[in-house]
């Protein structure tokens, strides 16, 4: 049967990822990809999950394997609490819900929040996760400007005082796409009126421990309990394919996102959840860490090198204290989806920046690079590679 | 702040299912619950799992930990093809979409067709998790009217006739909460209507492994291939804390519900989709599913010989010959709302049928027993209790 002719109106605004497509490109043979945002294989810890299998199974038997709490398992709610008081966010067990991935808390506050033609105000550039799991509640985006120190706080008081907003994204660490950070005194300004404008925040907060040099910032949660919703993630400092996200909202709220979980998905794997538990609460998660960051520092280092080495010299790019990518901006009047194109049939992909912006033509000669997933002379034969293609692509306009 | 008057106005139709607050009730001490729809822990291959989680990340390593395709893990796409070709659905692999529990397939589901005000047509009584996920999409429901032998082919026709549906959603086989059952006849007319009416219907088959007597039917989706979207899960057959469900749905809406899900939730955990490809590829599961229905066929027994002992005799109630549920009829004028509470205030607990239905005021003299969750004595314990409450609850009418 036709089933086009059954679907809901609010599918004309969804759309495939655009990294998604490209993501496919990377997976052919020889290619280097600059492109995805995968944690490393490398930075698993499949001997510890190994030993926690065995003890989950063995300590906690079938209440492992059960439906669980929508709200999350009990000793991994404790877990995380304990972690978030290490960020600063002061909570207790009941406060946090865990979710199946950071995604799976965005879809429950789009479902809860977001109605036909409310305003969502992001970043320019913005997480595409974000915008599709908000899209099917067909939000209209306000754009919030940034400069290379992330959001800045005054063009986040002009959109609040010209638009009302349902909520504020902002990734304020170790952005994606960009890298960039925002600094305290920034996230201070951001508090400021939050409070003033009686403003929801939506702070989301996977990188904030792929810190490879600095000390790390509070959350604007810290800062502004009762206006964010704080969203973390195991996927960066775990592993991805368990799908643990969670998050602390102000109180109604967390009702409402657990009766959306309910119809979404139940609760989130219960397994899985007892791994995570065991994994922060036996002391894993910060015996491990280390190892991560040694395996990403010196490939940030490997890729800042080479970019300085290789690229021509009017284009510009972050230096972020860590995370997994950075933002090059290119000479006006680059078009870099014709620079990816050229790049892939050289066999090295990225992303073009465009993608990351809400507002159509916005972001043409911007492209991100990640350099978690390929190793140091791989980054380097990468880069000089895409290097090349750049210089040969000066003079070429966009369309 | 006050998050409440930021709430998308489709809240205004979500609700807390009543279920789970009779599930709190139940983990009162002492409490004999006939109320959840849990599978027995004692069900669940713990010994085996020990072995697939070594398995997995011994051969499949890193993969299994990271992200994954949103459509599934290539390796249980092809075991779920073979699984459902014992059904007699013919798929291959690639037809296959992995969710987070059938609930998961559910939510994309009512994402994806389901606009404000769109009619849902529902056997009554229904499955009250798929009016959970549908619900926050906002449809109209539509009721079609059962007997004992589940949905009535000429009812459906009626609705169809008269009311332009999205999809209808059935669940033919050990209906939850009736335990009915769809007989072949039944099947292939509904089939045909489906055919002649081009609707599409959406086939929920949780139970069907689930039989302890009688042969295995067709699912609708083997007759009527194109306008059937078929949702399996393995939460009854392997463990409900895994949450791996998955559909094989017409072509168009397959890739709809790929871009849902990828806003959803990204994909469905890599590690336990891994282990439950080599749980079914492995044999695993066809050689511990008898060991499961040792467990339940026992238990449905003594609650049928339980209830022709302590039921009095103004009672009816369906035999199913599987599934986990059995639907007890009382007499007109009854309250099952009213008994729920004198029984829960001597240690038995059941879920009151009403809140099965769609339509207000209908059901008030049925109840939904579960016999999956406790041994055959405390079966004979609670049902010889609950019998007593019966019968000293004549003559209290309902309000």
């Amino acid at each position: 049967m036709d089933t086009q002719k059954l679907l809901a109106s609010r599918t004309a605004v969804m759309e495939v990822s655009a990294i998604r497509e490209i993501l496919k490109v990377t997976a052919q043979p020889g290619m280097i990809s600059l492109a995805g945002g995968l944690p490393a294989p490398d930075s698993f810890p499949i001997d510890i999950l190994q030993d926690l299998c065995r003890e989950v199974l063995a300590d906690w038997g079938p209440t492992a394997l059960q439906y669980s709490p929508t709200e999350g398992f009990g000793p991994l709610r404790e877990a995380l609490a304990d972690l978030l008081a290490r960020r600063k966010v002061p909570v207790v067990a009941e406060d946090i819900l865990v979710a199946s991935g950071s995604q799976g808390v965005l879809d429950a506050l789009g479902m809860v929040l977001i109605a036909k033609g409310d305003a969502v105000a992001v970043e320019a550039p913005t997480y595409l996760g974000a915008l599709q799991a908000f899209n099917p509640y067909e939000p209209k985006y306000v754009r919030i400007a940034m400069d290379d120190g992330g959001v800045m706080p005054e063009a986040l008081e002009a959109v609040l005082r010209d638009t009302p907003v349902k909520f504020i994204y902002l990734v304020p660490t170790f952005q994606n796409p960009t890298g960039r950070t925002l600094s305290l005194g920034r996230r201070k300004a951001i508090a400021r009126l939050l409070q003033r404008y009686d403003a929801l925040l939506v702070e989301d907060d996977p990188y904030r421990d792929l810190r490879y040099q600095g000390s790390s910032l509070p959350p604007i949660k810290s800062l502004a309990p009762d206006h964010v919703a704080y969203i973390g993630t195991l996927s960066k400092i775990f592993a991805p394919g368990l799908r643990i996200g969670f998050c602390a909202v102000p109180k109604t709220l967390r009702s409402w996102l657990v009766m959306a979980k309910q119809g979404i998905d139940l609760h989130t794997s219960t397994f899985n959840q007892a791994l995570a538990a065991r994994y922060i609460s036996g002391g894993h998660l910060m015996q491990h860490l280390p190892r991560v960051l040694k395996i990403y520092r010196p490939r940030q280092q490997a890729m800042l090198e080479a970019l300085a080495r290789h690229f021509p010299a009017q284009y510009q790019w972050t230096r972020p204290e860590g995370g997994m990518f950075l933002w090059v901006t290119g000479p006006r009047g680059m078009d870099m989806e014709y620079v990816y194109h050229r790049a892939v049939a050289r066999k090295v992909a990225f992303v073009p920046g465009k993608f990351f912006f809400t507002d159509p033509g916005e972001g043409r000669e911007t492209l991100r690079l990640n350099f978690s997933t390929v190793d140091p002379p791989t980054i380097e034969r990468g880069i000089a590679i895409l290097g090349e293609v750049l210089a040969e692509s000066v003079g070429v306009k966009s369309n």
